[in-house]
């Protein structure tokens, strides 16, 4: 399948993708239907994968004026990481399915852009190929029914320089993406997670299963709660990421746990189809958090103006998932470094045109109107 | 016209189906042109039966992380009966016309899937074919002008083993449903409501009235009120479930009046054309109710997602009816049975996802926010 | 031209309207684009014309139960006049556009109906030929610039028997309709307002006026102020009824005044582009009057859910327009009649599933939620 | 180009233009599809260029009634200037692209209309070309890295008989309008910023800047703050007008600066993509700025009901900008003149059936229901 959308991937010109859309339309020609299935659906009737977008989009920013901006940049930390954006590359499972290089070409993207790379702990690469290429890079973890599997994990990842771990917590059981299951789509050989070992793999769905659902049910540990956390912490003295908050009452509590950051997401709408959008999530989540942890968000962000409303909001950094996804699979290292490229420009446009020297001026001076109404807790 | 659509019933494999909306489109090819009218249809404009969906699809979920989940499970009771999952089968007159098995094969997909059958007041097989089907099953009656009917129906309903009486407020008269009137549909032979001794039958419609509304015009008493419900607690010592409030005040006074369930329901868009969605209704409701009495909620519901959002604005339990209709229409009990087990493994997953053990953890824990500002009263 | 129309008009069956859309669809066949656009045009890019619709779409009706609706009745009084309905038949220009028969029919229609028809000052046929249908008739005045004309037709209505003034407060100068510029629209030869003597006549348009903006330029007065009330008052002993009042601070001066109705209006969208819908004006304008006087409001109004919409809302009655147009054009007397018959019974409907027993049932325990968020004052 | 679309422009009778959504329609068929792009384009994936006509349509305006409006008028005073109606023409760079006769054209039209010029920085024909026409004119500015090219331009312009100056503030750089990078479109030979010395020209861009966007990161200067103000006073006694003002803070500092007035523009949606509406920005501004400057208001504009609704809203005065060059572009003068009339009457229009003698009237009396909930600050 590779072989067959090489063709489609080199007959576009890079240069001339000028926003998120259209990367976004020439990977959708490159990619089989099935793939293109796979990385675009939702969970159920993608009720949350549509509000993802609405909400971002009714986000209004206020922006200033009259502020020196000659010096603009959009550097900023992330855990206390120099990056030179506000945004990550969000943890993906299977990268090869996208290009032949897979994760190797989309971190290697990461390091020359200077931005930090999330290793799925579904990578189809080594650990160590992902760290050689010199991407700064935090390792991802579902929560396995195997526990050593678990620590071992923890080892490969901090003996391959990972800088982070972050505990995705919204896939006790993996949302039901129609798609999948209709286009009995599954992991073509040669491709698996080759951070664990003896894996299942990603072979059988069946009428009402996706390969993918079965895997995750066979794999991952629906008893994760609150305590584990402990048996995290423990086991790695590299900083834990909370992947997959919306509630502020779980905010609250990671935050009095000592967590060291939280991402607001509801897993780009494959999870919980009816689940609030993060943009609509993230202010209530940032001010029961207040400065305690930093407080990152996914799940929409399409361009430079929706990384400074999600700023604006609250946000410490955005990643993105699917925007990297399309540009690897339509060029490789060149089409995810041009995706970054892309958001890098807009999101330091979007920094002076609302009247900011930096990430830090957003933070403090620009306001954005909420998608809704505010809740009160 | 049954015989004709039998070969299209049989032309779809349940198994392909894997959600409600799937059934829909596959029972909407299925049934002749005015039994699907006759189905889908609402009053008037049908600005109700749209605004019912408009509101689910608002009301945004926001789920709960770290809490194990590995036994999650969707029981629950209501009124005191055990079921597997917080959905009933709505109240549907003339299920034969759906398919020959009619209510019998409802009622058995019900007892199969553990979850309670309301038989209509105007079934087309006898209360006692129903129960033998081993389904928890209560019964549903429009209040007659013939009080010795009611009489007869009560005892009927009793010594057939039904749990339950659910009145049906909301029909003084029927609902202008104009597809009908346009379609001239009425009763085919052989199909009437056998429980009613000497039924004036469905047979003469008009240009300005369907045969239905001619029949609920001739047999159903409008005077019915409050008062009322005092003669049939002395009729019958079963629960008492009042279905169609929407109300605050009435749902205020039922409660005072010791009713054991309410039912938030607007007839599925079928009666007053302009009345308020159940979901937006819903949460008024309970919160003047309390936990003086159960309150179930209809009108729309079409996914295991919609289940939850129902719980989390304050149902206790929800009743389908179009999706149970469509799966009969399909394919009998194997079809209903289909539709019962998708949307048990939808709820089942948005409980997981939601972070809940089960439904009681979605009632505490999980926060809905409404479809629209709510009001104060 | 009406000669023309006529053989389409005698095509349609009139028991096969179900709803006023039936008649509307019916009706735009019937009338020639120019006479079409006439009626259904509103002014500028037709703003306020589609948020009349929109508005009342969005009012949502939260319906009461087990009251006895046995005796259902739409009845109540307009200043004193019984009528079978609250719903009056509003002023309307040159009603021989639509029929031959015109107002005549119209009326007459009324009068079989048992409501009340506002003759326009600008009708086609005599006031004396209007009450002579029997119809309990109002008569509805501009402000000209002739103020013995305005003398005269207030001494001419009077001894034709009409029960009620309408001062027309919206029209200081018409609004830009841009169909009927664009159509070159005029009134044909032998349709005048017969009741103004040595009217200029409707005839000559231009490029950036039609030939009904230049009538309206040369003859109405736009002086019209509040001490005009005076004059009127001081010239007849009939009730007076402002109408197209929108702003609740003139609807408090106007009640202080001692007015005996209002009509909350914005001339069905024809007057200012971008002026609020009637629907959302009505609560406050009703708020602030209290019960010194009668509210009515017109813009809008489509079905009996609309009507008890309105009263739920706050107005005493409501008036409709282009829908008895609409009958009147199709088939004369029978048509309008049609119309009447059908909105009467959708109101009757609406009072009974909302479960009250009549206008002042819905007016006390109904309740409707608005179309947007309240405005204070 | 120009003479090309010579032919189209000659087809069109001004005449049978309404309002300016048909001047639209006929411009666009006028002009090259680049040059099309380039006037109707926004920044990004165009969310604010939109977001101004939906705020737009939302604002509700609750006219008055019964106030003598005979002599009803539109005039007003612009900082001090006697103004036919309460409407400028924004500055636009270039209008000799539109037509040969560019600037002079449109400041003739205004001269004619008797409503204030707005001379672009970047204008294809000089100031004193521009005040010849007889027009009240301003000169707008954007912040030049060369400051003797500053100094020299302000004099040009006073000498001129300039009467404002308008210093533009949201462009530290351009915009990303991916309209003009796609179709590679440049000033063509003999059009250029004849009022500046020396330019470097609109000539050269590249796959990821159009030319535009190039000149502007060549010329303007990004370090442009609050304390520039100074230098700017110091070096001129003409009023000055900030354009470009969205939020409250920054309005609020520029009053106590003694900015004469401001505009809240996002110019055009042409900026930041993101930003918030004019129209609701406007309300919070006014409110912080009270009345101590005026503030004017552009960006959607397409009406006289807008201009009525902005004024409602709190502008002194609103320019219009794409209208004008459609206009333009269509006619020379007589199409500029022609949208200035539409706009005019429009205006009138709304203003009488406001209730309103005058634009004081508007501002004191009408109220403008805003298209979002208001924000707190």
């Amino acid at each position: 399948m590779i072989a067959e959308i090489s063709p489609a991937r080199t007959a576009v010109s890079l240069s001339s993708l000028l926003c998120l859309d259209d990367v976004e339309d020439a990977a959708t020609h490159a990619m089989a239907a099935d793939l293109r299935d796979f990385v675009a659906g939702g969970a159920g009737t993608e009720t949350t994968l549509r509000a993802n977008r609405t909400a971002l989009e009714r986000v209004r920013l206020v922006p200033r004026v009259l502020n020196d901006v000659s010096a603009c940049s959009t550097e900023t930390t992330v855990l206390g990481t120099s990056t030179t954006m506000p945004v990550l590359v969000a943890p993906m499972a299977y990268q090869r399915l996208a290009h032949p290089e897979g994760e190797r070409a989309l971190a290697a993207a990461c390091a020359g852009a200077g931005v930090i790379y999330v290793a799925s702990m579904l990578s189809s690469s080594t650990f160590v190929d992902i760290t050689a290429t010199g991407a700064s890079t935090w390792c991802q973890l579902y929560w396995l029914r195997d526990r050593g599997q678990m620590t071992n994990l923890l080892r490969r990842a901090e003996s391959a320089g990972c800088r982070a771990v972050v505990l995705t917590v919204d896939v006790p059981r993996m949302g039901r993406r129609l798609r999948d299951i209709r286009s009995g789509f599954t992991l073509p050989a040669g491709i698996s997670a080759v951070n664990l070992s003896g894996d299942v793999g990603v072979h059988d769905g069946s009428d009402s299963e996706s390969a993918f659902m079965a895997h995750t049910r066979l794999t991952f540990d629906p008893s994760l709660s609150w305590s584990d956390l402990d048996w995290l912490r423990q086991r790695t003295s590299l900083p834990i990421v909370v992947k997959g908050v919306l509630h502020p009452d779980d905010a609250q509590r990671a935050a009095e746990l000592g967590v060291d950051a939280l991402i607001v997401s509801n897993h780009g709408g494959r999870q919980l189809d009816g689940a609030v959008s993060s943009a609509e999530a993230l202010p209530a989540v940032r001010e029961v958090v207040g400065d305690r942890c930093e407080v990152l968000m996914d799940s929409g962000i399409r361009s430079g103006s929706d990384v400074v409303k999600a700023i604006a909001l609250g946000a410490s950094s955005v990643l993105i998932g699917r925007p990297a996804w399309w540009g690897l699979a339509l060029a490789g290292q060149a089409g995810a470094a041009r995706v970054l490229e892309l958001i890098r420009q807009e999101t330091e446009d979007a920094v002076a045109l609302a009247g900011c020297r930096g990430i830090a001026d957003v933070r403090s001076s620009v306001r954005a109107l909420p998608a809704a109404e505010s809740w009160s807790w």
